[in-house]
């Protein structure tokens, strides 16, 4: 019997959707932590990420939908064969980290993170001027789900928001100005907020180097929820240690989980967060991630195309 | 000659926009801390908020435009002869202090002061699931100026907001449902996100009991903006201690500064910031300021009524 294997903590209404979409198939059901290398084996179809150590062992896989928007992982020469046809699940995360990313940006705005500092020390201390949103022009950097939906509530708070993405395309509502990345040099002096979601790819590895954050505004605020290898890290650390931008958020770093020693702990104006944003600390995103398998897998079975296979060569959605 | 006393740090081109409101006025400039008993006693218009107890001098007082929204201070009985004109601010702090609120607002449902507080002990850590401004249901509890721009932006991130005012009147745009302060009991049991932002009045002294904070849901944010008399301390801490409610933010406190041996500085789940949502901290809202101060005077002048008196009642604006 063909065997699918779902690595999901689901509950028997997940199971009932995802069996729905392929009757006469064996589902298998494990933790990511207890997946056996017997059982990858002998799938045809996995649902959820599994260790890329794993990945050799199946050798019957043909489709693997990760549960993940970034596939990094999974894109290295020799871990996935170039006929598994590979999903990711892009616009699950959206929400999610969209809302992280604005809660970070206003924190910052209002400087509630000097704010929590001063409880902790039992001090009443004003911390001088801040901003307004309503006021800002926002760069979103990677104008994909998260970063429209980020765009859209940046700009429903009056913001003017300018979008970058890596292909040119019609702009869409929720985005004043639309251009490729390429174009970020121009555009990183206007911004007084800098939304940075770039999946980690190649070309977005160390994008943010001293020179660019020199090119932002003094009194602009940096905050990265796409991957910490787009940000190199001391010239972050400098470029807050020096006052050349005025705070930045990172929901991601170049090391996960952020070594003990590093120095961006410390960095008064830097505000970290543990990879949070998206996982599934919104419970509605995994509600997201389930729809979009079992859309997925019964598009596959039907013999068509499922709606977020991923480019094998850019990291993105194809 | 006829004297106006303005004791608020402006610059050159606020004092043209006063002077082009009253012609002919001789205009005395002080800082608050500055200002002199013989100033005080001189003067028709005082425009900014002077030490209560200086008041008692001001004989030939007639007009007294307030910087701030909060006219408190000055209604206690004896302070202010009732011949005089009194106006407030109002208008000039609901941008800044509505998206101060938000931030709160966002902060807490996101767990960023707890992320804060590990980052200082440099803990790479999770801190479980989080929610979503836009499947809340936002109560605004005071709907003037501020919460209604508050209400607005939360309506436009997605929110269900419902408006609570003193008074009935017609549904604004950006609340979904309107009652009248009285059916808060009702409606507490509903909301996921507290907005409070209440003047200082006897009617709004202690309104958050034990009781009260017993009706919120154990998952809500209640988020205090407005007064700290509104809230009984004890009441509060010990909500946020035994997890009848989520989390809280308040910018105020009953006793301010908050007294540094004050159990609220230690409640992980609380978050504080020292009376800073207004003030001058959003450079606008003091040029919002002194434009409400000029319109008023013009008006005052030409025998007109200004558009921010203060009913001396309710404490409100008229």
């Amino acid at each position: 019997m063909k065997k699918i294997l779902v690595v999901l903590p689901v509950e028997q209404r997940h199971k009932d959707m995802l069996e729905a979409a392929a009757p006469g198939w064996e589902f298998l059901y494990a933790l990511p932590e207890q997946v056996s290398a017997e059982q990858v084996a002998g799938a045809e179809v996995i649902i959820g990420n599994i260790a890329p150590a794993l990945i050799a062992g199946a050798s019957e896989l043909r489709l693997f939908q990760l549960n993940s928007a970034g596939a990094d992982a999974y894109l290295k020469p020799g871990v996935l064969r170039e006929d598994v046809l590979l999903c990711n699940a892009t616009g699950a995360y959206s929400k999610a980290v969209a809302e992280h990313g604005l809660a970070m940006t206003l924190a910052l705005q209002k400087k509630l993170p000097l704010y929590r500092d001063g409880q902790n020390a039992h001090v009443w201390r004003a911390r001088g001027t801040v901003t307004s949103i309503a006021d800002a022009t926002v760069l979103v950097v990677g104008l994909g789900d998260i970063g429209l939906h980020y765009a859209r509530m940046a700009k429903a708070l009056g913001a003017t928001v300018v979008g970058l993405k890596r292909r040119p395309g019609e702009k869409p509502e929720g985005v004043d100005e639309l251009y490729t990345t390429d174009r970020l040099d121009e555009l990183l002096p206007r911004a007084d907020v800098i939304f940075s979601v770039l999946p980690g790819t190649p070309e977005t590895t160390h994008l943010y180097t001293a020179e660019r954050f020199r090119l932002m505004k003094r009194s602009a605020v940096f905050v990265n929820c796409g991957r910490g290898s787009a940000v190199e890290t001391e010239a972050l650390r400098r470029a807050l240690a020096d006052g050349e931008i005025a705070a930045a958020a990172v929901d991601v770093t170049e090391d996960e989980p952020l070594p003990p020693d590093s120095p961006l702990w410390d960095l008064e104006n830097l505000l970290i967060t543990p990879h949070v944003a998206g996982g599934y600390f919104l419970p509605e995103t995994f509600e997201r991630i389930v729809g979009i398998a079992a859309k997925n897998l019964a598009l596959w079975l039907d013999g068509k195309t499922p709606s977020t296979v991923v480019d094998r060569k850019t990291g993105y959605k194809k």
